[in-house]
């Protein structure tokens, strides 16, 4: 059985008022041995306040919920232990919930949530939002509650974001391949339709079309993300004549480079690769990879600390913050210029 | 401003009372044009039902609580995956939260998810809680809902747990690497009190005792579970005349492999790997590691089944359910037996 406040109250021999009173630590005319009792009792007992039943009253929750697509991808999980930290740091605790990707649990993850009373909300909305923006739009617009949409963002919405410049990102990596003397560059990209991979994109271009170099539609080739379908690009990669490849994310780069690995292909000497998250390196063995970094501590703080201000109502105007990525340069990549062999 | 029901009572000209039974699906005698009226202006006032206001009559919360040492090990983001779609599956959402391995966040987080309304608790305590055991049992122990201790559990206490029998495991793993002609096999363990630390360490003791082969001090040694770690052990396990070596974790493998790598030692043909966790061979590329699988998946999974008997009511004796490790072979033990030359 739960201990109640009238419980304690009776055992102290005093109102339930005046428990109430000492136990959320209000100013009241209690002497401080009646309050130390009422404290030992509670204690004694196990007693845990019922935030639901408080939050009715103060408002305040001192909770903050995240809504991530994918807790398993390394990514999100360390997104997902940054922001937890901070918020501790805070001294506000974090709800996670898991959206599976699917922009339908967005939406009831949102409800959940907010039922449930949060002070703020930070979301990673799922790749499929993209596909139901007006929806997914229209609930956020709804919020009462501050809300940062992280990483994944809607152009479109005024709301506070912060999130990478991945159309810089992809343009630094492809524009090193460039540099280092290749001309035949593959890209794999993403087919789903989502800001990130539509800018991955985009960078790319960019930077061939700077650069005045053709992009044949075999150099395109199009994955989803995941390890399984980098590693049945492989076979187009080695055939499609291209002397490096830019992947756009790790995940797809791991099952190439396994792809790659069992057709005896070197990486940097028969095929040159630069990846997208810098995640790999940690877990790589013997070769470094060339890498677009994402700060995702970096992200996760920049977040925290709007986060705060938003709810201290510092804030007056939205802030659409967008870092800079950084790209990493391993031995991935096989310079033609020192070769005197530019192609 | 969010919107109550006595607003929308008043939009539909009718009393707060059919507003609630109305929009909370309850039996009531109002005609089918009104309940889709008091349905409509719910939605275009985007109307969130105040759970935490309901659940205090109600008393269940359709939710379910997970504490987690370190969303950021893929061990416990993939378990944490897992436990997280069964609850949807089941109809339950699930808040997650994260330890840091901490056992006073332990306590703490279980008086936050107790304060917020949950229906039952999962808990994998931090590494921690193994030196402050009878704090945390105690708090365990005043538990008035479900819970159940998953993959670190304490032996003492009488309460449900699903946990991996580890002591099999290292045994398995260490008596492959004898029965391939192996009889100087080190072994990096961890310098952490804990069951699970303690038990892989035992199963690699209780396999060479059987086959009568002597441990020296210089096989043991100690890592921290983490990458660094087990990179750090590299130069003892090569300087100290062992054929073999047993990991009893993925993180310090990978150390271990990287140090290796360097020093240009090759697996198996130099030196024999089995590790524990089997999570390593998505991220290697080229060598695969024999290494001790537990089923997380199936961890997962039994540990919902049971919280959903428990939440119905129809466990009424304490579950202790031991789940069996599996070694999966790779190429990374050499067999000196078919080579004739047995060490």
């Amino acid at each position: 059985m739960k201990v109640k406040l009238k419980d304690i109250a009776e055992k102290a021999n005093t109102s339930i008022t005046s428990v109430s009173l000492v136990l959320n630590n209000k100013p009241c005319r209690i002497s401080d041995e009646k309050k130390a009792l009422i404290k030992q009792i509670a204690k004694d007992n196990n007693y845990t306040p019922n935030i639901n039943a408080r939050s009715l009253i103060t408002k305040e929750t001192k909770t903050l919920g995240l809504i991530i697509p994918d807790i398993e991808n390394i990514f999100f999980s360390k997104l997902t232990k940054t922001i937890e930290t901070y918020c501790r740091q805070f001294g506000y605790a974090l709800i996670i919930v898991n959206s599976n990707d699917e922009y339908k649990e967005d939406l009831h993850l949102l409800d959940l949530l907010l039922a449930r009373g949060i002070d703020g909300l930070f979301i990673t909305v799922s790749n499929s939002a993209y596909n139901h923006k007006e929806e997914v739009c229209s609930k956020l617009k709804s919020l009462t509650i501050p809300y940062i949409m992280i990483d994944r963002v809607f152009d479109e919405l005024d709301c506070n974001q912060v999130y990478f410049d991945n159309v810089k990102g992809s343009y630094m990596a492809t524009k090193y391949l460039i540099e280092n003397g290749h001309t035949m560059i593959s890209c794999i990209t993403n087919s789903i339709y989502s800001k990130n991979t539509v800018s991955r994109f985009e960078g790319y271009k960019k930077a061939m079309k700077e650069h005045g170099l053709k992009i044949k539609d075999e150099y395109i080739i199009q994955g989803d993300y995941r390890i399984q379908s980098g590693y049945n690009t492989g076979d187009m990669v080695i055939s499609n004549n291209t002397t490096a490849v830019f992947v756009t994310n790790d995940m797809m780069a791991l099952g190439l480079l396994k792809r790659l690995s069992e057709k005896n292909i070197k990486i940097p000497e028969d095929l040159s690769i630069v990846s997208y998250d810098n995640l790999l390196n940690d877990f790589i063995i013997g070769i470094g990879i060339t890498s677009i970094d994402q700060n995702i501590s970096n992200l996760g703080k920049v977040a925290c600390d709007l986060m705060l201000s938003l709810i201290k109502n510092e804030e007056t105007e939205i802030k659409k913050i967008c870092l800079d990525p950084q790209l990493i340069i391993k031995r991935s990549v096989k310079n033609f210029n020192t070769l005197g062999q530019g192609r």
